[in-house]
């Protein structure tokens, strides 16, 4: 469950509320350029924008989760090196290309690097890079290092508020979160939307406190955070495992911890991984409705989980949600399909499923008749974000609002009567805007 | 490879081939009946069709392979049963409903054969019955008995379309398939995804053989044929496994099989079950490529048949086929998602994927330039089987052709340089078809 309750009507009640979650943590300042290239590989212009994220002195307590996926990103490469590093002093972003098996991919990230240390006093070893967007593009670097140099002149403490705008792709809106402890505070900000079933780690997710916790204890509360019920690693928009996915956690350490801290550090941080999470998925490209399954009785919790994704990875039950049609009877097709692929046996009479609170199968077999029928679509309908409006060329569709309407979701639980694991999965339905987005997402 | 190379320029020219496919092997007859019927969960009238196979004589020679999801329908439950039984001598088949975890669905079917048994002379443990459509409904059984009886008075002999018809609901066209051995042949039909009422991607397959041969060989050569390359058990068009799936093969023993006719026998199988499979995913909800990928290098079978599933099952990918754009970036996430979830490790270094013939990636970089591009666009567009079509709701899409123009297809082929095992998967792209026919499916 989300942290606060949330209900906009327009953008602008939305950014006004983003703004009063801006507030920079102690040390850390951000500054953003926009530049314009031609990619080798397309010879169309496009546009970028280059984000950095600096600490005013560098840090020796940070810490960052990276994809799986077997053909990483060359900064997440470079990333996992930096790792052993012992302080880093900023972050650079690009968005746009993502400068994944590109050719000479790890010495373009590295030479943007270098640019920044040259422009803040520090090594090219203490930058962390970061880039999202076209996978196999290259990285126009010569175009880029003087939008570094405008990006470190325009530093600013105060707002993180440039940085969640200029980490954007296709997101519809900035995502940022924070929670508060003691005097000092933890700010995240998540760029998400498509190729979002984060294995480990996540989409863009940068993480800022000025709490004085140690590199350990940081690295530690930061792979709890990421694995908590309905955080990074149990959420999916696509099924899609990015290449380029980072989550990185810096402290200024500019602020001592309350007595008995560490614990409400980690909660903390943990609620706000949660609320980027639903940021991420009512952002997802397409989604029209957030859909959370709770499963219960589960033989262990990396199954619970995988029921958990299976039925918001399928794409018939995805699309059913979209239509506010409610054909329960693919989320048992969902079940049984990731169950009987894993051989688990299971006793459909110990199964009990959920929608919108209201049981439509116990015992072994479905509950439903027209009046379990108009509750669900009510439900449904009371959960959806937008509805497709038809698009002037017959074909590309566009949603229709910009903001988050509310933090409402379609909500199915799932009851195994294998066991006691449970787990919380996110996920989202399946729209025409998705196909639209990613039909032609280049041109 | 489809065994034959197909180009039809209207639904009348593909009929007419489809006609001279159709004949029945010796000793079988078919018939069909349709009804309409008020379902109890969604009280709006519905139109079905019950369909019968009948031996001339039962045949202890028969064999059939079932879905594996976890909640298997009805009439699933008692094919499984029927399996040990001495002899069948009909198939009862019905869309609309699938009988899948309804009240006393299993009573249901058993209410279906025995009246099919009582038409036809024979036990109702003789008779195997088949379902598929919306999951959780009830079956009609008081409206379809006398719809049985009249499909029992209708059975006749020489071509299998009443059958290839009556099995579809919202298929775009009937799906036949043919091999000769010596004096005897394989007739297959297919009953796919659909697409005006699509029914969560349920595949029913009967493959009728005059062919000699007894029970034994007959089910090894079906689960031979189900798992080989490009075969069914290699398809996917939304990775979602129904709850009824049925693959059932029956000999009625006619003919001998010519001197060394065992391996003709099961290679001509195995062509039936590739062409039908073939035209499955050619006539998949919303289809507008087929996609081939050829995986080689891999370190075992089950690895190389899944990087090909998780790139033909990539929504991501799939998107960019449909808009003939040659994002081929999501086509290494696809492989590096799959084989990083599996702990597979590989070397960028040693992998080569070609689209289209041509070589994409290789040396652990992509290859790409304008010209690239324009080459890949030219091969998407040539497998192309339609282009959208702006509805005149603005939201409604429907596919504007009803028979396959040809068997193109989208050519992937990725070496992993891990090994030597091989495999073939096909699959499809995601359209805006798609997402109309499974968002509102019902009503």
């Amino acid at each position: 469950m989300p942290s606060t309750s949330l209900t906009f009507s327009n953008a602008a009640e939305h950014r006004a509320w983003l703004e009063t979650q801006a507030q920079l943590p102690q040390g850390f300042r951000v500054g953003t350029a926009k530049l314009e290239f031609v990619p080798q590989e397309a010879p169309k212009p496009s546009k970028m924008t280059v984000t950095l994220i600096a600490l005013e002195r560098p840090t020796d307590s940070f810490a960052a989760m990276f994809t799986r996926n077997a053909f990483p990103g060359a900064p997440v490469v470079i990333g996992r090196a930096r790792l052993e590093e012992p302080s880093l002093g900023a972050v650079v972003i690009n968005n746009k290309v993502s400068n994944v098996c590109a050719p000479g991919g790890v010495e373009a990230s590295e030479r943007l690097c270098a640019e920044v240390a040259k422009a803040l006093g520090l090594s090219a070893q203490q930058v962390l890079p970061s880039s999202t967007g076209v996978i196999g593009w290259r990285l126009p670097v010569d175009s880029m290092l003087p939008a570094v140099r405008e990006a470190a002149a325009s530093l600013t403490g105060g707002s993180v508020m440039p940085a969640a705008d200029g980490i954007m792709t296709t997101d519809l809106y900035a995502k940022v979160r924070r929670a508060q402890v003691g005097a000092g505070s933890i700010v995240g900000i998540a760029k998400g939307a498509g190729m979002i079933e984060p294995n480990l780690a996540t989409m863009l997710v940068y993480l800022l406190t000025d709490l004085d916790v140690p590199r350990e204890a940081l690295r530690e509360a930061l792979h709890d955070a990421v694995n908590a019920e309905g955080s990074f690693n149990a959420l999916s928009i696509d099924s899609d495992t990015s290449t380029s996915d980072t989550v990185a956690l810096f402290s200024s350490r500019r602020v001592p911890l309350p007595g008995g801290g560490r614990e409400a550090f980690r909660e903390a941080l943990r609620q706000v991984c949660r609320d980027l999470s639903e940021d991420v998925v009512r952002n997802g490209e397409g989604v029209h409705h957030v859909i959370r399954v709770t499963v219960s009785g589960g033989p262990n919790a990396q199954l619970a989980r995988g029921v958990g994704k299976a039925i918001v990875n399928s794409p018939l039950f995805q699309c059913a949600v979209c239509g506010n049609d409610p054909n329960v009877g693919r989320l048992v097709m969902a079940i049984g399909k990731y169950l009987g692929s894993e051989g688990v046996a299971v006793d459909p009479s110990r199964c009990e499923l959920r929608m919108g609170g209201r049981v439509i199968f116990s015992g072994g077999a479905f509950r439903l008749d027209g009046k379990a029928e108009r509750a669900l679509v009510e439900h449904m309908r009371g959960a959806e974000l937008y509805a497709s409006v038809p698009p002037a060329d017959g074909l590309t569709f566009a949603p229709p609002v910009r903001f988050p309407p509310h933090e409402r979701a379609v909500e199915v639980e799932v009851e195994l009567g294998l066991g006691t694991a449970r787990a919380t999965v996110i996920g989202s339905d399946r729209s025409h805007e998705y196909i639209s987005e990613n039909a032609d997402y280049r041109s």
